[in-house]
């Protein structure tokens, strides 16, 4: 015989009960969970032990600013599988574990109850339960254990029979469960779950230039001039204006109109070309105003319902005061010189990166970095759009992001990282809130609809919150270079209602296309030099995106895409889907959002598509009445099959509220 | 500007690259991924990091007697998947860890290469290649660095156009991969992996009562009368010997005939009321032998290449030794008894169970029972079939068979718990190495595929593995009790073709069935009573389950469950499987186990299938050679629709050879 008492007695403190596959999580508790304040999270999981007494279970979850744990308690659904539902009531981090633990009292009621209804003699039984009562009390608080004492007592007077149904009786089970000394209770491995603002999952976003707001090409736009289009902004319904980079621009290699490499005096340069005599990441270009005038921009949009987004751009222009204060954060090469920054096949000649792992590059590069996100956040930005994150080491990001949040958790980060799908997702459960996402090329009923599966019901949908922005300075969609008015109004239509997050870069709404040829890129395009517009020009779609946004504003069931169904229309160039309200999981629908779009901006089209009169609980048959959102009309429809006409020069698309028709059952 | 270095520093020092999704895998890594030594073990994880630089990996793996990991280089297979093979050569617990790092020369090389192609001047390129390869050469062992520095001088003394060729010339690519210093090396957790003996997948097993193998029921059998029936039980085919326990058997409250509860003084128990004033779990009952004779029959056993297996019942008879040596290890009732064992609807009433948890248990009731499995092991005992695991602490077997296995991990636990489907997977992550299944009730064509494909591709694929008894002394199947000798028939073909492991209990092969009216027991139960039987009944079926054994044996393709496959029969009754020899994942089969099995023991049947031609890569009008392996017939099919006969007076069941047809392309 070994004597190796240890191990066997390490191994009888290991948790009796076994707590599997908990759920939600992110590669089993990596990453956090996301989620938004006041949305109720469900809890799962596999909860069972050796033999064959009963059990209970809590989830436990405790915010950034809670010092014990809150519990609910979980019930048992089928198959060992146990759920409860919490809903967190603060931002930032949370954690999540569950607890489980022997239900002894219940054990021995359930015991008893059958062998009672068998007829058995169960004085031993009684015997048995007074003594694991008197257990429970003396471990309990007097409170919890004084109404037991009680009962131990009486019972001890009692016949057997009295005993039987005093030890079965509610209020013993309630005063037990009180004074429950939770046996052999085990805990789960503890899950994060970021709790974030609702407007990391819902916003809609207006990009503009503010030097192009002026309103004369002549003329460099300021913070100032911003103030002036706050109302025209918000009255377009949007709740998020974002600026590409604001700070001084580098005179090194500055880029002229169009991507050229041979500026004239007046131009402009990229604003993405950060750093200058005049300051770097934390200064204001001059001709924009000062920090005060921004700082008075921040509080006028906030006075419009409005949020400022700031682009966070890690790089560097030539003439950024880094290179001379801080050479060691940068990858120099044998000649003396910093290679320009590429994307392939972009190439930015007037950019350099930093390098995060030179040797002096830590801690001083990282701190620099995120004191200029503090900066920032001092001034009131709130919100950052951050350019190329996937080419930045990831360990910085997940360092940065917490760093940040830890102390101000309505902080929200957007990743423009157009790349391949595993690194996306990564700066997603590193912590961005926000992605940019493929959408701004899917064009198709098919892979629209496969998108949207993959970020609505697979792992994706704990953490990854998918931007829907139609165009950016960046992309001048194909689709949209030929598509005429109707295409912006489909792309309007399919980011506004398929996504909680969509974002429009100016000149959207006038239907502006004209490209580099045979390039994404815009012509004349506004990274390069001042544009000015006529923000009534015939022919745009402002009215469609306010209408849009207010529809929005108006449904819950749009502000996100979690709740995404696709349903059978019969043309493969229109997409039919549905978002249902907040009714508990698989009960029958009271109302929903029915969307209906024809991706054909070219033709009229009819369409045969399935009224989803079933996830109302109706038969084939039955009838549902309708609102139609942009045009205002009420209606009724009755039966599963029906028919829908698009029409690409008025509107290709139907935003319709589905509900119960009145005094039907 | 915060101080607070520190926190940065550490995040700098986490991997740079980000290895996700390792696979295999069981529940993230808590619990090992289960295989048999010398199978290839395919290794999957995400590898990829911030920017474009290029990256390589290995898979490492250590075994329990190696020092050091070994490596196997990962290939990226698409979508930043990366991919190894690593074949296992010793049994026990081994690790698998992933590394990736940057693959600095590379990178290097693809973008000289690329700046080459379109004829930019490369020569600051090349010193920067030369400074690197002389980082690498001043960080490697000197063999490795030498031809590094040779290369360095000699390209030093050459013009821009030689240095590049030397620069991209297999010769200093694969110098520089040999002094690679793997920068920003990465390391994934480490995952356990469990190698067993082949004989924990695939192994037939027969079972019996010791006490009946006298031919004389009015004497009790011996281990010397078993080692008489050895050969008998080899030629069947049979790798293991599994018997009911042979321990000393108790007197109080001993189970008569058929389970009843007044036995008369000749009746002989139940073996599983362990122990008596003659002994406990490391006795054996006085009238089967001695310890000596059980070496005897190990030995003997052995040599007719068959092994022993014990039951390890962790269940007392009031009158073992324990009850007075160990009193704290049970639970005392208030009038000094101890309940009696039940497992619902069971009842055991000559067995008291040991309370893992009862305050004088740890350590020395854990201990005691890890000794009577080792005392075992050291009479020569490898297999273990466990009884009832489901209702003894999880956290005892975990410790108990890591605790054996570490020592002899050729030691095999089978768990017989017969409960709830994450019970049973939990046994087996816990470390059992096989588990008794549904199958024995599972006798319809969609159930039998549903049970199969979860087991096959899903989860438990890694780390469940079905042992599939036809029949147990426990287990008389409703199904046999009424089929007569075709559903016996039928039962043979499915156990010993579905899975690497099945088993029997004696009087399966004379088709005995008869029941306790309406239960699925045996009337006349050995568990209570010495039966003894004429093998050569006539109506047996011995020479098919000896040609079924001999196919198992001939055809690796049968030694597992993990590689079926089903395919269409265009009749309820009819299955029809396939079971692919060892191919490439994905390339075209030249062998193939093909298995058409009529699960009606009643009616003739004549049944439409599909010849899986395309697993061959064959055409719909291909042909393939078929041998009968039951039958002993060769012939071929020709094209993919196919009609095949079952007689269930004759043998309802077929078992095919499928290979190319000779001298086809």
């Amino acid at each position: 015989m070994r004597d190796d008492s240890a191990g066997a007695v390490e191994a009888a403190r290991r948790p009796r009960i076994a707590i599997e596959a908990l759920s939600p999580t992110v590669d089993a508790g990596r990453f956090p969970v996301k989620t938004i304040v006041g949305r109720p999270v469900t809890v799962e999981a596999d909860i069972f032990a050796d033999g064959h007494d009963m059990l209970l279970a809590d989830v436990l979850w405790r915010g950034p600013d809670d010092q014990e744990f809150r519990r609910a308690p979980m019930r048992l659904i089928a198959n060992d599988r146990w759920r409860a539902v919490l809903t967190p009531e603060a931002i930032g981090r949370h954690e999540i574990v569950v607890e489980a633990w022997w239900d002894e009292f219940g054990t021995f009621r359930r015991d008893l109850t059958k062998k009672r209804e068998v007829g058995l003699d169960v004085s031993l039984e009684t015997e048995e339960g007074l003594i694991l009562l008197e257990k429970l009390a003396s471990a309990a608080r007097p409170e919890a254990a004084r109404p037991l004492v009680d009962l131990i007592l009486r019972a001890r007077d009692s016949d057997v029979a009295d005993r039987v149904s005093q030890l079965l009786s509610r209020a013993t089970h309630e005063a037990a469960l009180r004074a429950d000394r939770r046996a052999f209770a085990s805990r789960s491995d503890s899950y994060p779950l970021e709790v974030e603002r609702i407007q990391a999952e819902f916003a809609s976003w207006y990009e503009l230039f503010p030097r192009s707001e002026s309103g004369d090409p002549n003329r460099h736009g300021s913070f100032r001039d911003v103030i002036r289009r706050l109302p025209m902004i918000r009255d377009m319904g949007f709740d998020v204006l974002y600026f590409p980079p604001i700070h001084p621009i580098g005179e090194t290699n500055r880029k002229g109109r169009n991507n050229t490499l041979t500026p004239g005096p007046a131009d402009v340069g990229s604003p993405y070309a950060i750093g200058s005599a005049e300051g770097g990441h934390d200064a204001v270009h001059p001709e924009l105003g000062t920090i005060e005038d921004f700082r008075e921009l921040v509080a006028a949009a906030a006075q419009h319902g409005l949020e400022i987004a700031l682009d966070f751009a890690i790089q560097c222009s030539p003439d950024h005061p880094w290179l001379k204060e801080h050479p060691g954060w940068f990858d120099w090469r044998p000649d003396g010189t910093i290679k320009y920054a590429e994307n392939p096949p972009k190439k930015y000649q007037d950019i350099v990166n930093v390098d995060f792992y030179a040797p002096d590059a830590v801690p001083g590069l990282w701190q620099a970095l995120r004191d200029v996100v503090l900066y920032w956040v001092e001034q009131g930005v709130k919100t950052f759009r951050v350019d190329n994150p996937h080419t930045k080491s990831f360990a910085f990001w997940e360092w940065m992001i917490a760093d940040i949040r830890a102390e101000h958790p309505d902080v929200i980060f957007l990743a423009e990282a157009f790349t391949r799908p595993k690194v996306m997702y990564r700066l997603a459960k590193l912590g961005y809130s926000q992605s940019y996402t493929y959408f701004t090329w899917r064009n198709h009923k098919q892979e629209i609809q496969e998108y949207l599966t993959e970020l609505s019901t697979a792992d994706p949908k704990h953490f990854f919150r998918p931007h829907f922005f139609v165009n950016t300075p960046d992309i001048n969609p194909f689709f949209l270079q030929t598509s005429g008015r109707a295409g912006f109004l489909i792309r309007a239509a399919l980011a506004t209602t398929l996504s909680g997050l969509w974002g429009m870069y100016n000149g959207f709404e006038l239907c502006e296309a004209a490209p580099l040829p045979g390039k994404e890129e815009y012509l004349d395009s506004e990274k390069y030099e001042i544009r000015v517009r006529n923000w009534n020009q015939p022919g745009n779609i402002i009215t469609e995106i306010t209408r849009l946004n207010r529809i929005r504003r108006e449904n819950p069931a749009l502000q996100t895409h979690l709740n995404v169904r696709f349903y059978n229309a019969f043309d493969d160039m229109v997409l039919c889907f549905g978002k249902p309200g907040g009714s508990p999981d698989g009960a029958p629908l009271d109302e929903m959002i029915l969307v209906l779009i024809s991706l054909d901006p070219d033709f009229e089209r009819h369409a045969t598509y399935e009224l989803p009169l079933w996830e109302f609980g109706l038969p084939d048959h039955g009838a549902l009445a309708v609102e139609d959102l942009m045009r205002g009309n009420r209606f009724t429809l009755t039966g599963k099959t029906q028919s829908v006409y698009f029409n690409p020069r008025e509107m290709p698309f139907h935003v319709w509220r589905l509900t119960r028709l009145q005094g039907v059952a």
